[in-house]
């Protein structure tokens, strides 16, 4: 393309479609700002504005105040030695698989994994086993399998994916990490889904390793997570280089290096506070999902009764309406939109995943009616 | 620490120190953000904003048109094959080194090369060889003794920094590339300070590979980068998960997942029309240069006349004057911040690195007359 006036004026004015729809995407209900992160994105939006007074190590930085974020208020939420801030969740798994494990061995993973984590054991040259899960409706992952899965295929690292992104499962990690330990196998929590919205404790389930993300689950903008790692494996996974003492080699120096780290900062307190209301929030999802299968030709899938945001719902309902619909498969993104609401996937009618985090009771309600009708038509 | 009410309020309310000074930091003048950019910050807070269209690949996105950004619009800008966005240089960097090599295998950077090549080099377990610079005053790398070097070390890949962080010297980066052509060898340019202020062409500079820094010289939030590739390398270095076919392996899927990605987009247009504007970036730099030195115990150590608006300086006069201040070496510092200049490390006296870009006519003489009054002290 011409680099000049019009093709390149498409850039200069972007908007962000459905903005002041309800989005039910389970992506996107974590990341939504706070207003404390909001006000901030003006004053830290340029470059590396998080820099200033850097004297080598973001983890370090006492102005803003990255040092006791990074050193002391995080350890403490995660209840995990130490922690630093990486570009994601999938970037710390990578690392800690990259730190730990040679080419050509083995990562045992749960049968929901989300795709980063194969992934980051692809990029790194190691095979990846799964402890399966239990099949449908539930599919559920059954800790005490782990034990009997690391005898045969003698995993470098176990990951557990807490809870996964497909049915919003929330397994016995707490279980799989007493099997990890007793067997001496470093384990590492994929909370993506969980940092920032339930309280997670690497002590309380016997954890390595937690990565979380920030663009997910804290409130934060993209892309920003974090790496939490016990003392045993913190030396290794934060090794510095030997040329450059000051540098962290996995995270190649630095990481989030800009305003994703300051939002992440910024929400930070609205986080802590919201992990406390955490049985809200499993409430909202309990309810919503029992008003759904109300409607009939609605199942949920996954655990139940269920203990997180993320829902699967099965619907036949919407499958049958679509074959007579004018819209043919697109007409449930569509109706749905036309009342306000956004996050499924378009063309899909058989199945599909939404999260309530966040909903207050009149959206819930709303969104709850829109589905209702739907089905009526 | 405890997490409540006063100990979590210091991240709520963060605050740019200085936000209101010239920042003669090289790092930060090459990141302000445009307008248009500043514009997109509320829109585009939210996590994960960028993926609300998403259909598995960050760089297929219609809404916004990343797609047509990342395949059209940057392959032309950086005159190369395939472009995609990474989470900022250093991470195309090791994206590249950890495609191209083995462990073992030996990388061939030059003499001025920053210290995330390096940390790149030792991450993905290569060896680093170096083109040593001319020495002072000058520290220039002289292309022709690549050819030398190559036979020598037998480098699996070369790398140029073009330009560099220290001094600010424009190698010939054609020169190298048409050696590292000849001698069949992959040549990686880092463009960390050069795409996005001065035009910089892959096919004019004989590279296979271009990185590029966002937060440092394009206008956008960090962390977010670009990596260009010829198309003889493309299809290694993005390759495909074996498992997930859409998903490209070295970026775990997808890189800048979010705001970062959006003020890049946004400033393009503008850095577009900035780079054809460089003759006059270098004009101001060489006159701040030569009216420093007008100052007496000022000397510009790189490249003269210089080629980039990154210099160093040795400043014999200031450190005169800190041996006597009663501020001792960090008078520097504190008098230009007196001025409303900021950038320059506190407590540095004999050396400083300053960049120029972007100044207008009256903030350079203002500069420079700070500078001027400064050394009477």
């Amino acid at each position: 393309m011409a680099l000049s006036g019009e093709s390149l004026r498409r850039f200069e004015d972007l908007r962000r479609e459905n903005s002041s729809c309800i989005n039910l995407n389970p992506i996107q209900r974590g990341g939504i700002l706070s207003p404390a992160a909001r006000r901030a994105l003006g004053e830290w939006g340029d470059g590396y504005s998080v820099c200033d007074f850097c004297e080598g190590c973001l983890s370090d930085i006492k102005k803003p105040p990255i040092d006791v974020f990074v050193k002391e208020a995080l350890p403490e939420f995660l209840e995990i030695d130490v922690v630093r801030v990486t570009n994601g969740a999938r970037e710390g798994k990578y690392l800690v698989m990259h730190s730990l494990c040679e080419k050509g061995d083995t990562v045992l993973v749960d049968g929901n994994a989300h795709y980063s984590t194969f992934v980051a054991a692809e990029r790194a040259g190691l095979k990846v086993e799964s402890v399966p899960n239990s099949g449908g409706p539930e599919f559920k992952v059954d800790a005490d399998w782990y034990a009997e899965r690391i005898d045969v295929v003698k995993p470098k690292l176990v990951v557990l994916t807490y809870p996964d992104g497909s049915y919003g499962n929330v397994p016995d990690a707490a279980r799989v990490g007493r099997i990890c330990r007793d067997k001496g196998v470093p384990f590492l929590i994929n909370g993506a889904y969980s940092v920032g919205r339930m309280p997670v404790s690497a002590k309380k389930l016997y954890a390595d390793f937690v990565v979380a993300s920030g663009h997910k689950s804290m409130a934060a903008c993209g892309p920003v997570g974090l790496l939490g790692a016990g003392k045993e494996y913190a030396e290794k996974v934060f090794r510095r280089s030997e040329k450059y003492k000051k540098k962290e080699l996995e995270l190649l120096g630095c990481s989030a290096r800009g305003l994703p780290l300051i939002t992440l900062m910024a929400s930070f307190p609205l986080v802590v506070e919201r992990v406390k209301r955490w049985d809200l929030e499993v409430g909202n999802a309990r309810y919503f999902s029992s008003e759904l299968e109300k409607i009939g030709g609605i199942r949920q899938l996954g655990e139940k009764p269920h203990n997180h945001d993320l829902m699967s719902f099965e619907s036949e309902v919407f499958f049958k309406i679509s074959e007579r619909h004018k819209k043919s498969r697109f007409f449930l993104y569509s109706e749905l939109k036309d009342r306000g609401i956004v996050g499924l996937k378009p063309g899909i009618t058989k199945n599909f995943k939404v999260s309530t985090y966040g909903l207050s009771g009149e959206e819930l309600r709303k969104v709850v009616d829109a589905f209702a009708e739907i089905a009526k038509l």
